[in-house]
């Protein structure tokens, strides 16, 4: 494990983005996306993935110099084609489409197909509030997920971010998959060689697992709710609706047809849109209220949740986005701690570039 | 127990209604609103709860010629005061704004204040099918329960309905809580003498409990996950949005100051706002592409899923809104069941007001 400040892993990341093709504009924001993830603690979607991407690239799953574009619109909705490119440069061209419409006419709604990976919804959504708006921002994604009563995987994590502005308190900033856990959090377990708790993952039949394994068994990871009893068709609803606003208003692929990360895996068969889906919203406060009120009774609704007397063992109630800005304040500082396998990935990265970590 | 026509509970509802001085557009509009849930099967919301609306009305918490106006809009957004009207009746007001901001620009969405109880959240979410377009609705209510961490109420059940069209399947309706489980199965769980799962409740010093009966002692309700390492967070955040969308951008109250629904619990003291809130959105289908390209894939989505392989004692998997739509064509088909309590309560209002069930 090795420490490596912000902007050194910020110019590698560019600088691999540069060399596959993206243009200076495209590379800078792809770093930047690509890096929030680990600015914000959220370890498995940041610089660990650049290996994959580049993957992705190699085998003409990616498009390095997409032409982003709008092919259909309203005053107050997109759909956007994202010719393939990386889903780190076309989420925040669609999410700032939604912050256009929003200026416009209130609010601004896209629905993209035709994308790749696009980081973490979080960052897309957070565009919104230096406008004083409400971002919102979803993807669908491969499927690793089994709905409720079944032992196919047909969804996605399929992970839904809003962020909303305060006045001097910090943003309310959630980002979440729709699922009980997220992959990355099976990812940590692996490594320590734990169970998972129940309600995590299904084994191939459909049958509850505590084994972190089960997703290279056949097995699936389970909607947020975890079983029927726990509200598990709730998160399986989520995932749902994530789905087809991310892929059915677009025409990206859905379900099971959702390209998978992983270069080496074959694409799915009968494939019936064109790569993933994302959807993306921009609400401008003042569409709704004048700004400084909103703000007030933002900031006395945060007051109040953070005041809020605890249960015994736990210090006080979070605020969603709380635990992400104190992770980025801390590693803005002192740097971003990578693993050992990620290091030796990017090393061969650069070697392959011609160029140094 | 007795069984009851449709038409039979209809009519006596909206004289109920029109009793209390309600307009013949709006009693009418009331009663199909609050009947849906029972026809729905989400008996809690319904004809039981018609009492609960009188009281509401005689303690003058509820406005029964309310002047629902617009109070602030642009485009594709608006709010809407509800004069302290039945929720029965604003929500489709507001509901029917953001159908017809979404006819002019494509999409629209509307907050409200100063509203009461709106029965079930699909009700509203479903009058953009028969518009070819997708339908959101969300209310924040009386808060019952804790957020992560807190032993504290200080979100409601704060549900979420969304509603999606499809060609020749039968249209999407998610319709959830999002707590673990809604307050009227803990009520089931209570007439049975039974004890709730884990992740339903907690005690008032916030530890877990199985006992159906903590919301009289203190205890809380559990957002959807249960607990921390389940994905309560997820939940929490979910319901938090809700109560942001529905009161802070409307001016409504929010957290521990949403007006309770029993008649005979104090107003919360200090309240920010006015009323209790809700928040509606649509969005045209062919905002984003051509409907009839939407609904093919609506289709196939809902095929596929329909059809997936299930684990071991599942017949099949089950796409949001089925269940609720075979109880309504079953109910209307054979009438209503409604429990002796209940059928008491509606005779005792009959007294009251001169007429019969």
């Amino acid at each position: 494990m090795s420490n490596f400040s912000y902007q050194q892993l910020f110019s590698f990341t560019k600088n691999i983005f540069l060399q596959i093709g993206s243009s200076e504009a495209h590379a800078d924001l792809a770093a930047k996306a690509l890096l929030s993830a680990d600015l914000r603690g959220v370890d498995s979607h940041g610089i660990a993935r650049l290996s994959g991407y580049v993957r992705l690239w190699k085998a003409e799953r990616v498009n390095a110099t997409p032409a982003i574009k709008i092919i259909h619109e309203t005053p107050s909705t997109a759909v956007i084609d994202g010719d393939r490119g990386l889903g780190l440069v076309v989420g925040p061209a669609a999410m700032q489409v939604a912050i256009d419409k929003a200026i416009s006419v209130g609010t601004g709604w896209v629905s993209v197909k035709n994308s790749n990976h696009f980081g973490i919804a979080g960052f897309h959504a957070m565009m919104a509030l230096p406008h004083d708006m409400i971002g919102i921002a979803m993807t669908n994604a491969s499927a690793t997920v089994a709905p409720t009563f079944s032992k196919e995987r047909l969804l996605g994590t399929n992970p839904i971010a809003v962020a909303i502005p305060a006045g001097n308190e910090q943003p309310f900033v959630a980002d979440f998959a729709t699922t009980t856990a997220a992959n990355g959090k099976l990812e940590v377990l692996q490594r320590k060689n734990m169970d998972a708790p129940h309600g995590w993952v299904q084994d191939k039949d459909g049958k509850p697992s505590t084994d972190v394994n089960e997703l290279k068994k056949s097995g699936a990871m389970l909607p947020l709710g975890g079983d029927k009893e726990h509200g598990s068709h709730k998160g399986y609803m989520l995932g749902s609706i994530v789905d087809i606003f991310s892929a059915i208003l677009s025409g990206a692929n859905y379900g099971p047809w959702v390209p998978p990360f992983p270069a080496y895996l074959p694409m799915p068969l009968n494939m019936p849109g064109e790569g993933i889906g994302h959807f993306f919203g921009a609400m401008r406060i003042d569409a709704f209220r004048p700004a400084e009120e909103f703000r007030q009774h933002m900031d006395a609704w945060i007051q109040r949740f953070k005041s809020a007397a605890t249960a015994e063992g736990f210090e006080r109630v979070i605020i969603p986005g709380e635990p992400e800005r104190e992770i980025e304040k801390e590693r803005m500082q002192n740097g971003i701690e990578l693993l050992d396998p990620v290091i030796n990935d990017l090393q061969q990265l650069a070697a392959q570039f011609n160029c140094s970590l």
